[in-house]
């Protein structure tokens, strides 16, 4: 797979510091020509989830052979391992720790980071900018994903629940809230095709329907819709669905179902 | 116009989410060696007023022929029209909720944006990336402007207030309050041209005189200044106006004036 | 020294407004085939020390010939002078106010910038857009840096105290506390190269090991460690060492050694 030379950058260093600015100066001083993407750098501190979704709703629409570096890493500097992948026609580069879930199953390649590069000067505490950007940078200079370390096939795995399945109902939870306090539920749009949905259950209340955009609701009215990202989500028109109707991650989600035809 | 390669991002997705990488996907996706510029992710969500105000401080210092894409979309999934706009040198692609209204009326051509894209997977909630980034991108990669859709002559205008001028008096309102606290209000540097300004009435303060910048008022003083973005605004040197003078939008502003001479 | 063609933005303006999107502008209109790197935008209003502690942590790992123009500036406006430096392998840009103390010492030369660009419009407010941003437009241009203004040699500095030694103990403060509530002293690795630190009292706090990275210590609990911009931090493993130690800036910081040997 030939680089695009575009790197993608998903952090939690937030936009006060300078921590992503070092990693930029890294992925520059090392990568030709390269185009560096900010895609979002106020991931909640160390929410591994929360930077898995911030990539599940982007990394699919850049060019092939994109580089996506992500530094979510509350175990820096311990054992934990760093990874680069090859999975979908993307190239992936940060820690071992599951935030890579949905492309790991599928990848064709997955390489344990050699950690040891004869830089005495490493920090054990800024692997982002010291082991991950050269790594990103290393793939976009087309260096063959193998020559970065050796070969793995167990990957860690985030412990997302599936949602239950039964006597018309799925039994799922809320995952996520994002920037508008939409709430995502661990429910895809894979898990209610074919199916008719009657009812959901959240926090106490009841949605009667599922919408397909916001603007169906009166604003200020809850609705559930299958969002742009492919997971069920409630919210609200115009509004916070987690501050008004109260829901946090974790809150319990019951969906009643009718067979289709 | 020829394009500049430049395309700017203006939205309300904020920083935690992996919104603004979708679009940047398919913006390097589709269009040949473009630059990304973020202008601002932050815009108060839904408050067409901020971003359009954010847009008349940024955009005349583009090069001509640079496409800004603002998605601030309450109405996203409704029957609201997406427009594209050549004005004033640049281009514009976003919703029509009046975000760009200060390039309507001497706008070259507005034409509004044909949502049948042939695309059955089109999001219902995500225009941003389904319909506004492939129309920049288009426009980025020399499309002419009306192989986008029809031209229109009734874009949306936002709703408002031109100051009120009578007996010695202008009346305005605090229409935006800025990252620091600077107030603006709906007077214009053109309104109290060749007028001497000699007090100014907000919140049930008077402020005497019209500072050229805020090192004239002593730190912790009150001021009134044209602001670099061509407002009247009311702001505290080293502090927060809106804080300190307990400023809302919609606050009322008289400012009392002797002709010049 | 050539330019790099990269020009890295550090201010305060924040990401709500347009303020960043006009110094782009200014750059992109202005400068050739300019890469504008975002470091951060979030800089606390202005703070001065947090900006330049920002570049400190950033500014190393640039390509030779990057400008950094950094806008953290109290004064605008009044008679605060503008610097352009080359310094370090880099050029810097900004106002005379001490952010870029750091490079001053060592500095190749250090210019004060030409307020009187024979443009009777400057803003007397924005001097990011008007006096700076075509400044570093210049340099990445190949101006020479001489061209923009007179040699001085008595550049402001920022004020920040030396940690003091004496009878095996080393009296520091708190000067800084990063987005993860990490807390950097005044006390840098030099400062304790060739001692043994034996106990470091923070806030009625004693921490009794200086770690090499945060997963050393259990979660929840606090250590010390150089942080990677060389700094001596006070930290909590995934925690916020201001929030939990109730640390805030000015807190002082006692490190009690033992010489090695």
């Amino acid at each position: 797979m030939n680089p695009s030379n575009i790197i993608t950058l998903t952090t939690d260093f937030g936009y006060s510091d300078g921590y992503t600015g070092a990693v930029k100066g890294v992925l520059l001083s090392e990568a030709d020509a390269v185009t560096i993407v900010d895609i979002a750098h106020a991931i909640p501190p160390q929410n591994v989830v929360a930077a898995m979704i911030a990539l599940q709703t982007s990394v699919p629409y850049f060019p092939p052979g994109t580089v996506h570096l992500a530094v979510i890493d509350p175990g820096v500097g311990s054992s934990r391992r760093g990874l680069a992948v090859q999975s979908a026609g993307q190239y992936f580069v940060g820690p071992d720790n599951g935030i890579f879930t949905p492309w790991l199953d599928d990848a064709d390649i997955i390489v344990e980071l050699n950690m040891d590069t004869g830089n005495d000067r490493i920090s054990f505490t800024f692997h982002g900018r010291d082991i991950f950007a050269p790594a990103a940078a290393a793939l976009a200079n087309e260096t063959a994903i193998t020559e970065l370390g050796n070969i793995i096939d167990d990957p860690v795995y985030l412990p997302i629940k599936k949602p239950l399945e039964a006597n018309d109902e799925i039994r799922g939870e809320i995952i996520y809230i994002d920037n508008f306090g939409n709430c995502y539920t661990n429910i895809r749009s894979d898990d209610i095709d074919g199916v008719r949905v009657s009812e959901i259950t959240v926090a106490g209340k009841e949605i009667n329907w599922l919408a397909l955009y916001f603007a169906e609701a009166a604003p200020g009215d809850a609705l559930a819709l299958v969002n742009s990202s492919g997971y069920l989500e409630i919210a609200i028109n115009r509004g916070s669905a987690a501050h008004e109707l109260e829901i946090a991650v974790g809150e319990p989600v019951i969906v009643k179902t009718k067979k289709d035809g």
